[in-house]
């Protein structure tokens, strides 16, 4: 994978990886290593905790050097702590794994690249830095213009309701089929699990679709790009960033997600959920302007606050509003939503 | 005005104005000093125009020296040569200027502060230099919270099609009579004419609606906020512009800006302008998420390329299709679309 910080520098970084745990208090801090490890177990060797780490992964427990020897290319920082600061602890422990030969990737706020002690690690050592929060460099504005392939973005009625789990949930049932399928990242967790990818969230405004473009180029294999959506056409703080991604993404297919039990908008408790058909009618209108073609195709539903027989019912329910096949992508797997998206995409 | 490009830097620059333009070539290349003219004329005390100069401005002739003796605070480069690069006569008359004791502004591509000589001379003076491109840091994320104060949004169906020109005719308008209106800038070129302001196209795509609520806040003496357009929701390169630009504006009024010879969106011949109608309904829906009450009362049109009696014949069919009163702003005022914000918004 191509160091994205640096277009200058030709550097690679890349599994397997070493996932990089910290002194994580509880299992959201952990968050983007878990991701690593569900969706990526063939690239993670081990994991590294401090004697204060609470979660685990249940990987190997090694430290920098063995995992260097195991084989290990690459360190990846996947836990966070408030803020996504940088402790002088996560710090000494960058600057050990390059100084045992690892390259170190992180998905923090604060960036590897911007601590001049581990910049001087990593030049002492030949070694790459990789901040998954950098945007690529040099992206040209979107043009709209329809190119090959097909593509599938994930949209969402709210921020964080599943759609990069489910763009990645569709991505191993369609290999499981034998498709060719790629997973597209747009966030830094998604970046980290996919080695590329940009975050959307932090390009500068005028190239917002330029970027989706970027990410998912044209195709000619007759395989599918599934893309990462990022935030909502009605979340007030970001609707810019999901505009730009759906017109950049130029999508053949979508599918909504959505967390039922969510009582409104993430961050801002006086900002009301949209309604569901108004939500999707919405996505469909807008993703328009650049592919008339889009199909709605189904719908992912976060139903981990439901107890069993309530999230069925909430699947039929949705799935019969939508007229769409409706899952829960870790509870009921997305082999529906894959039969629905070869059935109206056919040719 | 803050130097918003170095937030630690509390110095200030502002008007009285010297208007630089250097060798411009024709009236297009000082588009940015003309509109500053125009709509600023108490501001600017005169023009420095070097021998191969062609256009001008009509203001008094002088140089820097003579300029500063005047009472000029800052010279303003309001003129573009092609790719808005400084070329070394541009570099060494900015360097003339603030060893003369003016301020610096600009709205090039290439900025003041990424030139040392000009930086060294700024220091060397004590001078400000004002890169209208900047964006301000640290501008937090939109919450699209109902706030005070009554705002109206310029929108178009395509860049370029008069949003800027649209503001500033109602804030001229409306001042004159009497009633309390300020133009809100997001542009570079508004950003000069206002002397304040962010320009949304650089800001980091989290923050699009958040810059927009930055330079509309609370306001309390039932004036009017102008706000400059951007883009639109049909352009497939900066729709993510337009909305995070919507949101955040909460706009009470939307005045729908349009040129009526445009054969294509701007920059992408493939793509066909939106059908009015639609287009002001999707700006329409989109503004309700943050505020139900928006409403749309006026269209303003370019009819530059359209003779006089056609020019007329537009208004009044477009007007009656869109059921609002519509003008040019320039060959017939905004007399119309003020009486009908007034009347539409009375409350």
């Amino acid at each position: 994978m191509s160091n994205a910080a640096d277009a200058a520098l030709p550097a690679h970084w890349g599994p397997p990886y070493l996932l990089y745990l910290g002194s994580a208090a509880d299992d959201l801090a952990i968050k983007t290593a878990r991701g690593l490890a569900h969706w990526r177990p063939d690239w993670c060797i081990g994991q590294y905790r401090r004697p204060d780490c609470k979660p685990t992964l249940g990987l190997f427990e090694m430290n920098m050097t063995r995992a260097r020897s195991e084989g290990a290319d690459t360190m990846v920082i996947g836990a966070a702590n408030a803020g996504g600061l940088m402790s002088a602890e996560i710090v000494a422990d960058a600057i050990a794994a390059l100084d045992a030969g690892l390259n170190v990737a992180a998905g923090l706020h604060q960036k590897l690249r911007e601590n001049p002690d581990i910049v001087a690690a990593a030049r002492r050592n030949g070694r790459v830095l990789f901040d998954a929060r950098d945007p690529i460099r040099n992206i040209p504005v979107g043009t709209g213009r329809p190119r090959a392939g097909r593509r599938l973005l994930t949209v969402g009625t709210d921020c964080s309701v599943g759609k990069m789990y489910t763009a990645l949930a569709l991505e191993r049932a369609m290999r499981q089929r034998g498709l060719p399928a790629d997973f597209r990242a747009t966030g830094q967790t998604g970046i980290l699990v996919a080695g590329s990818g940009v975050p959307i969230d932090a390009v500068v405004a005028d190239f917002i679709s330029g970027a989706a473009e970027w990410i998912s180029p044209v195709r000619l294999d007759g395989g599918w790009d599934l893309i990462e959506g990022q935030g909502s056409l009605f979340h007030p703080s970001y609707a810019g960033v999901s505009l730009g991604l759906l017109h950049g993404a130029q999508p053949d297919a979508l599918v909504l997600c959505h967390e039922p039990t969510r009582q409104h908008m993430r961050g801002l408790s006086d900002c009301p959920l949209p309604e569901l058909k108004l939500c999707l009618e919405a996505n469909l209108v807008a993703a328009r302007l650049t592919n008339p073609a889009v199909k709605a195709v189904g719908v992912a539903l976060n139903t981990s606050g439901l107890a069993r027989a309530e999230a069925a019912a909430a699947c039929r329910q949705i799935g019969d509003l939508l007229e769409l096949p409706c899952q829960d992508p870790v509870t009921m797997g997305v082999e529906d939503i894959v039969d629905s998206l070869l059935a109206r995409c056919a040719n």
